[in-house]
């Protein structure tokens, strides 16, 4: 087991109502005019807007909208919400949403208090100092974003799709109300699931330290979001299924199951943020897609451990068993497993294995990942 | 799964060496006059205190010697360090010890800010709306006192052994080095892993919403803490698995496995509170012997989770067979399952029994655990 440090001041409302509380979280803040982001206007039509207004407006605090952020979040976006935010002088952003405005919202909180261009904290030209605090309301369970300080974000003109993190970025309080995930689609569901399993997985598979301690939450997390994912599938009003995966995909990137665990990397997330950024396909489904045939090339190069998968995910005995479960799982839950279901032919093989160069840099993984590894990757996702 | 918040405040500093940052820490945080509670001067002895006091100064911050706390901590040693603390100006509290020194910190953290007496904060005659910062470097991993806002402290004039919990008696900053654990003797090894089995079946077993997620979670610390302890009665230089066996320790009361269950109580804590407060047994070891003795008496009410646990935790089909194995794995470890073990016999019962009265009251179980209740759990453990 590794040295680790493990800080996570993030406060987790979790369970049925939760968001009619919002305001006094924001007040107990002292937040008195707040920056409100959010995806489409589903949430004017479903109801939730009002919810979170009423509550504002009861505590005083004043609502200034900003709209319009979309899956895959690009940085045009958070420069803009930037301007807004500065020139209507906001002293918090509150996410209304899933992991895409909450990513953006927290590059917000932090751009806000930073001179120069957002885009340089997110490429290491300047380091995160201060940020706006950030409350959210999720309504998508997957990326984990609601309790950690990283945020995904994609540089459209540069094709580049990089991440920050920083204690800075924690939120404040994240409102996690697995009633409000009831009308996700089918779809989004099964892409939450592949991106859940591959958060527990990078660290799992990769780790040259991994604590067997740490090895079982994961197995937890992925026989729980497993198991709800089928039983949502069945009945998307399962309340306790909905609850159990929201929870599960919270633990799956919250620091708990990487604590002690070291020289890890995220291969899959780097082969993924290339397929995003280059043909914006959702980040989950690219995941599910990328994830066996990343597996099916590296597996011999930690054999235990994928032996162990194949035994206490699926009871089966050798890597490759447990590796063509995991495929069969996905596409019996119907999230894509091949790179053409994503409309992804051989011929754009050369544009991704471009633009991993730089990704592969990012992630710190040049070294292994060549571009002859990324090809033969990428071919086993045909 | 039931609502809940989540909120842990805690840095937890996990590893090799980490205790000579102390100083670092502590400035941090302004401290510049800091209250150094301990039990025995074999931290003097080991050279722990020296690299303390080296790491404080080098920030120039003031020590004020506490020691003496014993095992079992008493009201009696809280009270003489909080008029200590205050008139030394003390601001901060920092522990260097096992739970025992970390709870009486907390306590004396508390009642350094409030004005009557500190037995008033244990008994629910007052709130604790603040306390002095605490931190600590933990040389016994059992309790969870390192990443959680409780404290247990005995009154020695009344035998009641009580707890307090407040937001602001979280820790700081918790030094967690396994390395430091590696002289704790057998005995306490044994005691220990008790003890974390007793955190981890109180919510499992005796839920009314017990998640499957966190039923997975609690499984992981019990399976980890079995297999460690084996390791280190083999080998007690064995880092990896005392650095297992700590974090399992934390993760057991940090909130983590009890986040969405409810309805639960802590049976097994309320009769060896008892027997802790009567007779000054360890902790641990009272636990080991009540645990098979209630598990006996209280599983035909959950018969689903007691079989859940005889087959994840041992493999094993039935109830019966889960808790005899449990019991079978105390011996053979080491840690006591009968209260003869404790030097404890059938005439002591009354006496145990009329101070269990206050105990359930106190728990909040006194509806279910009667006096008729308790003595038929307690002679089961004769």
């Amino acid at each position: 087991m590794d040295n680790f440090t493990f800080f996570n001041p993030t406060k987790v409302e979790f369970g049925k109502d939760k968001e009619q509380a919002i305001g006094q979280h924001l007040a107990e803040h002292g937040v008195k005019k707040v920056l409100l982001t959010y995806g489409s206007e589903r949430i004017k039509r479903d109801g939730l807007f009002s919810v979170v207004s009423k509550s504002l407006s009861e505590r005083g605090i004043q609502i200034v909208e900003c709209g319009g952020i979309v899956s895959n979040p690009v940085i045009s976006k958070v420069r803009e919400a930037i301007t807004l935010a500065r020139s209507q002088q906001v002293d918090a952003v509150l996410s209304v949403g899933g992991g895409s405005v909450l990513d953006s919202s927290k590059a917000i909180a932090a751009g806000v208090r930073y001179d120069g261009d957002v885009w340089d904290l997110f490429i290491g030209k300047a380091s995160i100092d201060s940020a706006l605090p950030v409350f959210d309301i999720l309504t998508l369970a997957a990326t984990g974003s609601e309790m950690n300080s990283g945020a995904v974000v994609t540089n459209e003109a540069t094709q580049e799709k990089f991440a920050i993190q920083s204690v800075h970025t924690f939120p404040k309080v994240s409102i996690v109300n697995p009633a409000l995930m009831q009308t996700v689609s089918r779809d989004y569901l099964v892409y939450s699931a592949a991106d859940i399993i591959a958060h527990s997985i990078e660290g799992y598979f990769t780790a040259t330290v991994q604590p067997k301690i740490q090895s079982r939450l994961v197995e937890s997390v992925i026989t729980t979001v497993m198991e709800t994912t089928e039983l949502l599938l069945a009945n998307p009003k399962d309340y306790n299924a909905r609850a159990e995966f929201a929870w599960a995909a919270t633990l799956a990137l919250n620091g708990i199951t990487y604590a002690g665990t070291s020289g890890f990397g995220y291969p899959n997330h780097m082969i993924e943020h290339s397929l995003s950024a280059l043909f914006n396909v959702p980040h989950g489904a690219g995941l599910s897609v990328v994830m066996p045939a990343w597996m099916k090339w590296y597996h011999s190069r930690n054999p235990a451990q994928f032996e162990r998968f194949a035994q206490q995910i699926f009871g089966l005995k050798t890597a490759e068993e447990g590796i063509a479960a995991l495929e069969k799982w996905f596409d019996k839950i119907g999230t894509p497993t091949r790179l053409s279901q994503l409309g992804i032919t051989a011929a754009e093989l050369p544009a991704i294995l471009d633009n991993l160069q730089g990704n592969a840099q990012w992630f710190g993984l040049a070294g292994t990942y060549t571009r002859e590894v990324l090809a033969d990757i990428l071919k086993r996702a045909l």
